[in-house]
């Protein structure tokens, strides 16, 4: 790939960071030592079946397991079983799932090994309501959360103090077990107490901290949830617990590598690689109101680097939808990409979701260049119309510029690529 | 200043930074050659009164003037006359003076010179309607363009065809004298056609194109209005037109002349400097959120360089009001970096008007740090609630932290650094 083809290279690029988190190349990597016992491997994320798919496949010895992903996200497997359930709102499905894997680990002795597969999606996949409550305590707190603004550590600390499973509850139940969870990451911060709400991982909040949190935001949880805040039992295993000294926790890939590896694929095509950052946040379409900016700098004042280049930044961006059109995040940030860059000669751009699907489209992103706007007029498409009825799958669509993978079976969250020409 | 003293590290960048545009800096070093005849010095613009002081203080021969600047910031000068009237809605004092300077430059020789001061805020400064027009007509068009949703390139097209003096008109009538005209560039690109919309500056577009700009918008202008355009002699002089064979337009500080200035600083405190581009926008909490996001990956990755650095930018952010609060939009920007950056460690930010004044405020920024939310809090401010308020300047008031520098006389628009240790 060279400059000379500026859509395939942006194309190679979006390959190669999701290469680095696909379960095939980076599972085998990091298998532990096998057991004198049994090996039963569980998990839970829209990568796990992939993930179980590629241990299996490497796994010398016997093993037996279950894996719950997202629906449409399933592997061929032949010893794994593989469960489907929803994601991002709990289903039976999830529930019924939780519950088996919680009791596949209960019983085992010290010989035995647990391996946990854990990527992103799994907190919602996971759903395992604390003795006394039901799936609808914890969607009815869940809901009030988020409506509250509780960041994301004040819902985690909820939503682990009432889970069977989550915060370290996972770890626990497979004890005297050995434990190795591989982890593929798509949260800020690679932390894996958050990915998947950490099952295997010590939680470092109390039940103190949960009921302050709903108090905080003035929410009054049904008494079933108060009662279980109140009860010692609902304690998560901390730091230094027991339950944690045969666990080893291993994240495989993140949005970082991914983006690593994007560079390689710039830096051989002699373009300069800009890592802005694996975590960026921020409205879509101002995120790409900045990119523009940056992009222009690059061209104009050879800062922060001189064309070629390409900025290369990772992180979910968010759309408050005010109009009534079709597209995810990263075909908004695209559109409002091309309208900010207005044309601006030697601009290409890609971005998409890493695990296949932006939004809830068919597509995994899109691309643009610099004619994309004239191409659009020429279309009869308005593109700064389009952009205000969060319509940018359309505009795509229409020029034929969507990017489409189908599931990648991974998750290390966007990606996103301005290439400065 | 070294790196133990993040504010006063950031401060002496903001200094370095307005310094590298002030009037009495950049002036004497583009001193045009005296003329034989007389020298007439006019401009208009936030730095214009200063720009007048730094040349009559360096002026070798006789010379006489006026130029026009904004209330408040006036310089004080021993031959030039300095008239103040209003920006951004002019008032019948600037269009007096541009009367009173269009008169002063007709009727010269090819033996004289006018030398023309420019600067940010000259094209409302220098509010001259074309004859036949009121400047209550022209108010009348600008806000329906404003309202419209045209863009810039629109609305200096339509500006430039209504006026007597913009879009190249004052070179036509200071023909056949040399003209020489220093600017101090607040827009992006430094485009001498748009900064106080060029009246010295070749104008490229038509009054056709002013036409189709109203009618696009389905903007019905006062009759007087189209009967101007409808007019030939509304014509605005074009690249080529013997009206600028005499002329020199010479920018004399940009922003990114002022991040350059900035770096420097960082540079000699072993501080690596990132520049992200002199002409930033977005909504200036989103752009504060992906600074976050830049900061972060700089601490944890290294990328786009490793800490200690600072991410400079300069451009100007938007803020859309949906509070009750005070503040511009340096003081929101910054506010919401500190919620965004949730305390982060070794972080320290400095955001302001080099023009010395952000917004409505008599603060020209702010300054935040690693502990900004937690004195916040103590001092009984809720952080997120005033940020939802738009409600920044309180804030950083309350705290101390606000940046005051009263009018700098200079304007290169925002500056931004953010230092990460």
């Amino acid at each position: 790939m060279t400059i000379a083809d500026p859509r395939g290279l942006l194309e190679a690029m979006f390959r190669a960071a999701i290469g680095a988190a696909s379960p095939a190349l980076c599972v085998p990597a990091h298998l532990p030592a096998a057991p004198k016992g049994r090996t039963i491997v569980i998990g839970a994320g829209k990568a796990s079946a992939a993930m179980a798919a590629a241990f299996e496949a490497q796994w010398p010895g016997p093993l037996e397991g279950l894996v719950v992903t997202r629906y449409g996200h399933g592997a061929p497997t032949r010893r794994i079983e593989i469960v489907e359930a929803a994601h991002p709102v709990p289903d039976a499905a999830g529930r019924d799932a939780a519950a088996r894997i919680l009791a596949m680990v209960g019983g085992l002795t010290e010989d035995d090994l647990v391996v946990a597969l854990m990527s992103g999606g799994g907190s919602a996949l996971l759903a395992a309501p604390a003795p006394g409550l039901t799936l609808e305590d914890k969607q009815t707190v869940a809901r009030a959360l988020l409506k509250s603004g509780a960041d994301i550590a004040e819902m985690n600390s909820v939503r682990k103090h009432l889970s069977a499973i989550k915060g370290g509850r996972l770890a626990a139940a497979a004890t005297p077990a050995r434990l190795h969870a591989l982890m593929i990451s798509d949260v800020p911060g690679d932390d894996p107490s958050v990915i998947a709400s950490g099952p295997t991982v010590p939680d470092a909040t109390t039940r103190a901290d949960a009921a302050s949190a709903l108090a905080k935001y003035g929410i009054v949880p049904p008494p079933t949830v108060a009662a279980r805040l109140a009860d010692p039992a609902s304690e998560t295993p901390k730091p230094g617990d027991p339950a944690f000294a045969r666990v080893a926790n291993v994240i495989i890939a993140t949005p970082q590598r991914s983006l690593e590896a994007a560079a390689e694929i710039a830096r051989v095509a002699g373009v300069t690689p800009i890592l802005l950052g694996d975590a960026l946040e921020g409205e879509a379409r101002d995120v790409a109101r900045v990119m523009a900016g940056i992009a222009r700098s690059c061209r104009r004042h050879g800062q922060p680097a001189a064309a070629p280049c390409v900025l290369l930044s990772g992180g979910e961006t968010t759309v408050t939808v005010r109009g009534q059109g079709r597209g995810g995040r990263n075909a908004e940030f695209l559109l409002a990409l091309a309208v900010a860059l207005e044309g601006a000669a030697g601009v290409h751009a890609l971005a998409g979701d890493t695990d296949g699907i932006d939004g809830s489209e068919d597509n995994a992103g899109a691309i643009i260049g610099p004619d994309t706007l004239e191409r659009a007029r020429a279309a009869g498409v308005e593109a700064k119309a389009r952009l205000a009825d969060n319509d940018a799958y359309s505009v795509f669509s229409a020029l034929g510029d969507l990017v489409t993978t189908g599931p990648t079976l991974t998750n290390v969250n966007d990606f996103r690529a301005v290439l400065v020409l």
